[in-house]
C-alpha cells in the first residue's frame, strides 16, 4: 500500500493554515528550559511583529523583560494563538485552559510526543483526542515553527528574516525546512510563508495544499514530504491546486536507506517510489532531487513568465559557458535550436563579423552597454525560441572591485574617485539591465533564467522592482537555471494536458 | 574519427609548463588599446608577484606609473617571459626581437588569431612557424592567461586571487577559467596554478599533461577540454597521470548543440562523446557534468584520504537531511549500510533513548559539544564504512549572529558582550571541532565529507590547518558532498584496477 490510511476529517476544514494568518494577540506559553538566551527568537518582536504578545509562566515575573502572566486565564485580553514550548507531559492539561479564554488555535513547537516512540505515541493521541473535542487546532507537535514576513510574524526556533512573497513552504522536517528558510532569507527570493509540519497531529500536508489553493498571495507552492497520510486526498488537492498555482515537491524516502532513515524520522511508512511518481506526475507536482532545487523552482516560478515550450536561446559573454550550457539543455531535455537567417542578418548589424553566427550567441566580449539589451530584444521576440537563458551580463561587480583594488595597487595614475565612479557605472548598468530584462518579459511573455558572472556579495538570486510582478532570476551557475527551465516546462505540459481534457466534449 | 591529426611535437618537451615555473623577469608588451584602466590588472605585481617587470611600449614613456622601453632589446636585464597584448598583426614582428634578447616563452594573451576565421589562421600558422624556428614557446593566443599562486603571480584579465595550494586547472575556454578562478578564490580552494590554454597553436593539452606529471606540488588536475587534437597522445598521458594523481575532466561539446558551439567556440572537431567516455573510463579519468563539480572534487581530492570503498555513514544534526542525503547516496551509487550492534551499543552510551539506532545516526539536536566527536570517531574506527558524510555541526555561525541580533532586540536583559561571548564560543567550537576531524582523518585514514549548516559569510569550503595535508572540507549542499564521494570511488576503483593489472605475470 502506498499511503497509512487516513485519518478522521479535522472538526472544521482549516481553509487558511494558520501560519498565513494574521494574528493580531499571541500567547506564548514557556516552560523552564527556555529561559536560556537561545529561545528569546520565539519572543516574535525580534522580527517586528506588531501584534500583542502575553507571556504566561507559573513562576518566573518577567521573561525577557517582559511581563508573564501565570496562568492562560490570567491575560486581559482575547487571544488568537498560543505557540506552546512547555514541555511534553504538561501540554494535555493547558487544553482545558486554552478552551476557558476560547484560544482555539496552538502551535506546538514542544517535542517528545509521536516522534519518540511508543509513550510518546500515546499522549500525542490523548492530546489530540482532547484538543478535538474541546474545537482547538493543533499545528505540529515537534514543529520547527512557523514564519509569515507579510506581517514581521518569526516565530521559529532559527533566526532568519526572508522578505515578503509569495513562495509558501511546507516542510515534514524541521531543518530542512529551516536552512531553506536561511537559503531564502540569503538569496532574497520572497516568502509567502514556511511551516515545519511536525508530527501532523492535526494538520496534515493535505489540510495545507486546500487552505494554499486558496491563499491569494501564495503564487508557488514548495513541499518537503516524506510521507502522506491520506493518498487519494492527496492526489486530489494536489491536482486542484496545480491547475492555479504549481507545486514543487522534494520527496524525502526515495531509496531503501532514505526510506529506513524516514521511517526513523517521522515514522513514515515505506511508500513505493515509482507510485508516488506516478501520482505526481498525475497531479502535475514538479518533483525536484534536491533541496536547493525547491528555492530555485520557487524563485524562477514566482519571478518568471511560464516557458511555452522547451526551445532555449543561449546568450553568453564567453565561448566555454555557452558550449557548457548547450550540453545541460541537451542533458535537462531542452532544445537548443539553430538561428534563423532573419536572427543571424539583424545580429550582424551589431556584432563583429567572426560572431559565432549560431545559436548560443556568444557577445564576443564587447563592450558597447547596448548590444546585449539589442540582442536579448531580437531573441524574445523571434518565434523560434521559448526563453532565453542569459549567462553573464549581471554579476561584474566582484570582479570590478577586485580590479579596482588591484589597479590602485598597480597603477599611482588612478585615482580612488575614479574607480569608485567606475564601479558605480557598473552598478547602475546592472540595474538597468535588469530592469530592462522585466520589461521585456513583460512584453514578450517569455522568461530570460539569468546567470550571475559571478555571486554578489549577498549572493542574491532575485531582483525584484517595485510594482511589477516579473522579476529579475539570476542563478550562481547555468546548471540551475537550465533545470529551472526545464522543471517549468514540465509543469506547462501539465497545464496543457488539464486543458485538453477540458475540451474533450462529454458524452452522456 | 574521434581526434584531429596530431601537430608536429613541439621542438622541445615542454616539461613544465610555464605558468607554474617561477620566472623571476618578467616582460609585458603593451598595445596602444591596453592603456585604460581595465588593463591594469595585467600588471602583475598588484598580486605581490617580486620578480622584475619591465614595460615595452613604442609610444607611452610611462604606463601605470612604471618606466617603458621602446623595444625588447633596450632592456637591461635578462627576461625569462614575455606577456604579449599587442593588436595580432604585430606579433609575427616581435620574434626576431625576442630572439635577439633569448626570451624563449611567450604569454600570447592577444586575440585576432585562428579563432577570428581563415585569415586569423593563416596569420596563426605563420606565427608558430616563426616561433618554432626561432625556438620560443608560445602560450596561447587568445587566452585568459595563467595564475601562480605560489609565487603571487596573477597574470589574468580578470581580477582573482585564489590561494596557493594543490589543485591545477588546464581551461580551454577563458570564461569558464575566469569563473573558476573566482569561485576558487572565494571557496578557499588552494591552487598550484590556472592556465587558460586559448587557441593551443603550440603548447597544447597534451603538454599540459605531460608537465603536471612531473610537478610534485599539483595534486589534482582538473581539465576543461572541447577538444584534444592528439588523441592516442592524450590518452596515454592522461593514464599515466592518472596513476600519480587524479584528473577531473569537464568535456564542452557532449551534445549535438553542444558541440556546434564548441566548433564555432574553439573550432572543435565533432567527436563521438561515447568513444571520448570511453576513453576517460579506460585512463582512470573523473568525468564530471557541472562546472562547479570540478572545483568541488579539486577540493576533496586535494583535502581528503581517497575512500576505500562506497559505504557511507551518515552523521546528522536534523533528520530530513539525514533522508534527503541517503537518497542522494543511493542516486549516486554509494551504499548506506545497517550500524552494527556494537556501533549501536556505543551509541547508545552517550545519545538519550530515542535516538535513530540506524544510519543515518541522528544527533538529536543534543547539546553536549563532545557528541559530535564521539560518534564520527566511532564511525571512522568502524570497518563497516569507508567514508563519514558529517551534516551540519559547523557552519552556525551565521544563524548565531542572527540569534545574536534577535535576542538583543527582543530581550533586554542580555548584554551585547554575553551574546559576544556565545558567539565566540561557537567559532571557537567549531574550529576545534575541525581540527579534530583533519587528526581523526589522519589517524584512521578515511574521509569526513562535511556539509555546512549554512555557509559562513565567506562561503568557504575548504578549511586547512597549518603543517597538515589533508584538511576540513564543508560543501553547501549535501548533493555536492555525496557527489565528491562518489567521484572519489570511481578514482579509486582505476587505482585497484591499474594495480591488478601489474600483478598478472607476463608470459613471453
Amino acid at each position: 500500500m502506498l499511503f497509512s490510511s487516513g485519518r478522521p476529517p479535522l472538526p472544521r476544514m482549516p481553509l487558511l493554515p494558520y501560519f498565513i494568518r494574521n494574528p493580531s494577540h499571541l500567547l506564548v506559553l514557556r516552560g523552564r528550559w527556555v529561559n536560556g538566551a537561545i529561545c528569546s527568537c520565539r519572543i516574535p518582536s525580534a522580527g517586528g511583529y506588531e501584534g500583542n504578545i502575553f507571556l504566561v509562566n507559573p513562576k518566573a515575573n518577567t521573561i525577557a523583560g517582559r511581563k508573564t502572566y501565570p496562568t492562560v486565564c490570567d491575560i486581559p485580553e482575547p487571544v488568537d494563538l498560543a505557540v506552546v514550548t512547555i514541555p511534553a507531559a504538561g501540554v494535555p492539561d493547558l487544553i482545558p485552559q486554552l478552551k476557558e479564554k476560547s484560544i482555539a488555535n496552538m502551535l506546538l513547537i514542544t517535542s517528545g510526543f509521536g516522534e519518540t516512540g511508543e509513550e510518546g505515541k500515546k499522549l500525542e493521541t490523548k492530546l489530540v483526542q482532547a484538543a478535538r473535542k474541546a474545537g482547538i487546532l493543533i499545528l505540529g507537535p515537534n514543529t520547527m515553527g512557523i514564519c509569515n514576513p507579510h506581517i514581521n510574524f518569526y516565530c521559529t526556533g532559527f533566526s532568519a528574516k526572508p522578505q515578503a512573497g509569495s513562495t509558501t513552504m511546507i516542510s515534514q522536517s524541521g531543518n530542512m525546512g529551516v536552512q531553506l528558510l536561511a537559503f531564502a532569507e540569503q538569496q532574497s527570493i520572497g516568502i509567502r510563508g514556511i511551516c515545519g509540519s511536525g508530527n501532523e497531529a492535526m494538520m496534515c500536508i493535505e489540510d495545507y495544499l486546500d487552505g494554499l489553493e486558496v491563499d491569494s498571495i501564495t503564487r508557488t507552492v514548495m513541499l518537503y514530504v516524506e510521507s502522506v497520510k491520506n493518498g487519494r486526498r492527496f492526489f486530489e488537492s494536489a491536482r486542484r491546486v496545480g491547475k492555479k498555482k504549481p507545486i514543487v515537491l522534494l520527496k524525502g524516502g526515495q531509496s531503501q536507506a532514505g526510506n529506513r532513515a524516514a521511517a526513523s524520522h517521522t515514522g513514515a511508512l515505506t511508500s513505493d517510489i515509482r507510485v508516488f511518481d506516478a501520482v505526481c506526475h498525475q497531479a502535475g507536482i514538479v518533483k525536484v532531487d534536491q533541496p536547493m532545487a525547491l528555492l530555485d523552482l520557487g524563485a524562477a516560478f514566482s519571478s518568471l513568465p511560464l516557458p511555452k515550450g522547451n526551445r532555449a536561446a543561449i546568450m553568453t559573454l564567453g565561448g566555454g559557458w555557452g558550449v557548457v550550457t548547450a550540453d545541460l539543455c541537451a542533458q535537462f531535455g531542452l532544445d537548443v535550436p539553430e538561428l534563423s537567417k532573419k536572427i543571424i542578418k539583424d545580429i550582424d548589424k551589431i556584432l563583429p563579423p567572426y560572431w559565432s553566427r549560431s545559436n548560443p550567441i556568444d557577445l564576443v566580449g564587447e563592450r558597447d552597454p547596448a548590444i546585449p539589451r539589442t540582442v536579448l530584444e531580437l531573441l524574445l521576440k523571434w518565434d523560434g525560441c521559448d526563453a532565453v537563458i542569459n549567462l553573464g551580463i549581471v554579476g561584474r561587480q566582484m570582479a570590478a572591485k577586485n580590479l579596482g583594488e588591484s589597479v590602485l595597487k598597480a597603477d599611482s595614475t588612478y585615482s580612488p574617485e575614479f574607480i569608485k565612479q567606475i564601479h558605480d557605472g557598473l552598478k547602475k548598468f546592472e540595474k538597468d539591465y535588469i530592469a530592462q530584462i522585466i520589461h521585456l518579459m513583460e512584453q514578450y511573455n517569455k522568461p530570460v533564467y539569468g546567470v550571475s558572472m559571478l555571486p554578489d556579495e549577498k549572493h542574491q538570486t532575485v531582483y525584484p522592482i517595485k510594482k511589477h510582478t516579473f522579476k529579475g532570476v539570476f542563478f550562481p551557475t547555468p546548471e540551475r537555471a537550465v533545470r529551472a527551465f526545464a522543471k517549468m516546462i514540465q509543469y506547462q505540459k501539465f497545464l496543457s494536458r488539464e486543458e485538453e481534457l477540458l475540451k474533450v466534449p462529454k458524452v452522456n
